[in-house]
C-alpha cells in the first residue's frame, strides 16, 4: 500500500496495533508527548542510521535493519549499566516506500523491544526527498551508572565474545565474497550485551568503567583512557577472534588484528574490572553462555591512551573508525 | 572549516564548549548515554525536520532553523503542561556542510534551550548523502499532564495569539511576494507557549484538554474531539487573525479562514477549559502579555469531530495539513 493512501494518522494507527506497551510507560503514541512512569536515574542515548552511509537496503532486510537500529542504542544503555524503558523513532522515508516496508522495519524494532522488555513509545515519521534515515532515542534507567571515567590503575580489561567479525563481514560484502552466516549475522543483527552487563554488575564494586565497542577497540579504549586519565595496555595475542574471521582474513590476505582493533560495529562490551574480581566477573558472564576474555590491563597514564603489547614489544594503537 | 578536518570527536568537543549544562542534567555529552536527575513524571516528544520537506536553506538562516527545530518540540511539552529538561539532537549533514554552519545551527538550538531553561544533553551527528535532517527528542517533566482526551461537554475553547500567520508567510514566500517581518517571524521563529500554559495551569482544575496547533486548527481540534468522544464547535468569525495576515490574503485573493483553519505551524495553544474558569484563564494569559481568544465550545459528539458555526449555520470543518 502507498503511504499517501494511508496517510500519517492511518499509519500511526496501524503501527500502534503492532507495538506492545510494556511496564514503564503510562501513555505511548497518540498525544503531544508520551508519558513514562517515574525514573529514578534516567539515562538517554541517541543514534542515527543513514542509508548509503550506515546501511544499504540491498544488503540488509528492513526487519534486520529495524533490529540493528534498536540494538546499537540498547548497547549504549547496557554499557552504562542501565535498563531500557522507552524508545522514540524518527523516520524519514523516500516517497516510494510502501506501508508494508515500514511495517517490516517496525517489526524488527518491536522484536528488539520485546527481547529487551521496553516500549516503542513515540516518534515522528516524515518524507525524505533523498535517502532513508532512522534515528532512535532510547531512554533507560540506571541506578548506578557505569561511566567511562572510572577506570583505575591495575584494572583488568575484559571483552565479551569476539572482535572483528562485523568488520570482516562488511569488507567481504564490499568485495562481493561469500560471507559465512555467523559473520553476516554479526554485521546485520548485533546482539546487545545487556544481560552480560547486568551479570557483571551483580558482583559488587567490580566494574569501574565500561563502554560498548562501536568504532573499534583501539579508538573506543582511548575514550576510557582519556576520560579516566590512564593508559590501557592491550595484549594483541589475547584478542578473541573467531575462526570465521581468521578464515576471511586469510582468504583476503588481510591482517585480522586490524579488524579486531580498528573495525567498527562489534557492539561487545569493554569492561575495566577490579583485579581481585576479574575472574569472578569473567566466570559469571561465561556461565551465562557468553565468552569473556582478559585482553589487558589499565596502567598509569603514558604518552598514548592505548598501548599494544605485541610479542613483548610496546607500540601505540591505531585509531578507530572516523565518522567524517 | 571542513567537517572532515575537525572530525566527529573534535566537533563534539567544540560544540560542548558552547552548550550550557542546566539543572536537571547530571552528565551530558561525552559518555555512552547522558544521565539526568530523577524525573517524577517524564514526558517525551520527538520531531524531525527534513530539508526540502520542512525547510529550505535559502529561506531560513541556520540559527533560526535551530530555534524552530527546538521550538516545535518545546511546544509539544508545553501543550502537555510540562517543563522541558533535556534535548537530544540527531543531525544528518550533507558532505559540504562547514563546521561554522553547524555552530550556527547549534547557536539557534542553544538560544531556545537558554530561553526555556533546559540542556542540550546529547545526540548523534552523521553524514547525509542527500538532504539535511534534524531530529530532536525533548524530555520534560509534567506532574499533572494535560491530555487530548480530557475535553468535557460545555468546555470553552481558547486559543493563544493569532492563527494563520505562518501559513500566510509560507504561501507568500512560495509566490515570491514581500512578506512583512511580523509574519516572517511567525514562520521562521515560532514562540512556544510554555509560559502561557503554565499560567493557565495556575488556575486549578481549569484546563481539561490541550494541544499545540501544528497541522492547522481544524485537523488538530479533531484530535481532541476523537480522543475525548466529543465534537468541537468553532465559531469562524471569532478566530483571531492578524491584520498582516488579512492584508496578504486580500493581496493574493485568498480566503483568510483557510489559513486560520487548515494552515500549519501556528504553534499556538488550543485549550478546552471548564466554562466557569474560562474568563479567569483568558485574563491570566492576557495579563502575561499574550492575547487569548474564545473561539467556541465543546458539544456532545455529533457526526463530525469539528463543526464550524459560520453566520449561524453549521458546517463540517475542512481537514488539516497532510504529511504524506
Amino acid at each position: 500500500m502507498n503511504l499517501s493512501t494511508l496517510g500519517e494518522f492511518g499509519l500511526i494507527a496501524r503501527l500502534q496495533q503492532t507495538l506492545a506497551q510494556r511496564p514503564g510507560v503510562r501513555c505511548g503514541i497518540g498525544d503531544d508527548a508520551a508519558i513514562l512512569e517515574s525514573l529514578s536515574a534516567p539515562i538517554v542515548t541517541c543514534d542515527a542510521l543513514v542509508e548509503q552511509i550506515h546501511f544499504r537496503l540491498d544488503w540488509t532486510t528492513l526487519r534486520d535493519l529495524g533490529w540493528k537500529a534498536m540494538a546499537v542504542n540498547i548497547s549504549d544503555i547496557a554499557a552504562m549499566g542501565g535498563t531500557p524503558v522507552a524508545a522514540f523513532v524518527a523516520l524519514a522515508l523516500p516517497q516510494d516506500f510502501a506501508v508494508e516496508q515500514i511495517e517490516e522495519l517496525y517489526a524488527g524494532m518491536e522484536e528488539a523491544a520485546a527481547a529487551f522488555a521496553f516500549t516503542i513509545a513515540g516518534g515522528d515519521t516524515t518524507k525524505s526527498p533523498g535517502p532513508m534515515l532512522l534515528s532512535i532515542t532510547l531512554i533507560g534507567n540506571a541506578t548506578q551508572p557505569v561511566l567511562r571515567s572510572g577506570a583505575q590503575i591495575g584494572d583488568i580489561l575484559l571483552v565479551t565474545r569476539t572482535l572483528g567479525d562485523a568488520a570482516a563481514a562488511l569488507v567481504a560484502l564490499e568485495k562481493g565474497l561469500a560471507v559465512p552466516d555467523e559473520l553476516l549475522w554479526r554485521h546485520h543483527k548485533p546482539m546487545p550485551r545487556l544481560r552480560e552487563m547486568h551479570t557483571a554488575l551483580t558482583i559488587e564494586n567490580a566494574v569501574h568503567a565500561a563502554l560498548d565497542l562501536s568504532d573499534g577497540l583501539a579508538g573506543d579504549a582511548a575514550h576510557i583512557a582519556r576520560a579516566s586519565n590512564v593508559t590501557l595496555e592491550i595484549e594483541t595475542a589475547a584478542l578473541p577472534i573467531s575462526a570465521s574471521c581468521r578464515a576471511i582474513a586469510a582468504t583476503m590476505q588481510k591482517n585480522v588484528f586490524d579488524w579486531a582493533l580498528a573495525g567498527g560495529e562489534d557492539y561487545e562490551l569493554l569492561l575495566c574490572v577490579a583485579p581481585c574480581k576479574a575472574d569472578a566477573v569473567r566466570a559469571a558472564i561465561e556461565n551465562g553462555g557468553t565468552p569473556c576474555t582478559i585482553i589487558g590491563r589499565v596502567i598509569s597514564q603514558g604518552k598514548v591512551p592505548v598501548m599494544l603489547l605485541d610479542k613483548g614489544t610496546h607500540k601505540p594503537a591505531p585509531g578507530g573508525f572516523a565518522h567524517f
